[in-house]
């Protein structure tokens, strides 16, 4: 990871407050997963976590991703805000960023609680409704998977 | 990598036009590399060989993909659609494809030719055009690294 450095240099977003608007603009990430040197990929919606510097996201209890993350946690993703490629140019537009970090299952129910907060707060427009409508019972937010991941480390690429 | 399947069977694209269809009509790929057990993300252009069912990019000659791949050529891509997210249902509209494969670095030139053709036709609406105008000489096609990802495995999921 300390070895990550942009090499066309006028591409890196420095600003972090630009870095912290592709997060709050996006709506999925990719995220890259490795068993050993097997590699694996999956694109989650997601929920960004400011204070925590976070992305929260729900699954089912079980799958092949779960049982990857069990093995090896630490995992590297994107979120990409796509420009559109410029024909006659040879070029794609994009803004973007990758991100390093540990992506935990949460078990204990007040902080899954919160997770499901920054999910629906992020993605919906009536998020109090959204809430009142799936989580009537404790039972609904035990039968979903949150997970959460920290972010350790970012960057961000532009070509604009 | 056998031990994938769509735990939402509903969700999965068998159709294999289709799949070809989403290969063809995406502009980009994510791809997830592993060095050990550190992973890694990329998102690049893309042309789509048919024929071959094998993908083929362009990058600079030197970096941190390429010295990843030099370790282990093993890597998993997804080509998204994103068809947008549906505030209300909780539930965002996509046909993606994941798949698995090697990326190899071309050296030999007329590999590398026919790689670069294949990019520009699928990218560009002029591709003899850009053709004539970036690869004048050898030299040209020397400066560029040309990759191959030889598709082994693919698996389509829509969720519409």
């Amino acid at each position: 990871m300390q070895s990550y450095h942009i090499r066309k240099k006028e591409r890196e977003i420095k600003d972090i407050n630009k870095i912290k608007g592709i997060l709050k603009g996006g709506k999925y990430a990719t995220i890259s997963m490795c068993r050993e040197k097997e590699p694996y990929i999956v694109t989650l919606s997601y929920g960004f976590d400011e204070e925590q510097f976070a992305l929260y996201f729900h699954s089912a209890n079980l799958g092949l991703k779960l049982d990857i993350l069990k093995e090896n946690s630490y995992v590297c993703g994107t979120v990409i805000e796509d420009l559109g490629y410029i024909s006659g140019a040879c070029s794609h537009k994009y803004r973007s960023i990758i991100f390093w970090g540990d992506m935990m299952i949460i078990n204990e129910i007040e902080e899954k609680k919160h997770g499901f907060d920054v999910l629906l707060n992020h993605l919906e427009e009536n998020p109090s409704k959204m809430k009142k409508q799936f989580f009537k019972t404790e039972k609904a937010y035990r039968d979903t998977c949150i997970i959460k991941l920290a972010i350790k480390s970012i960057f961000g690429k532009a070509s604009e």
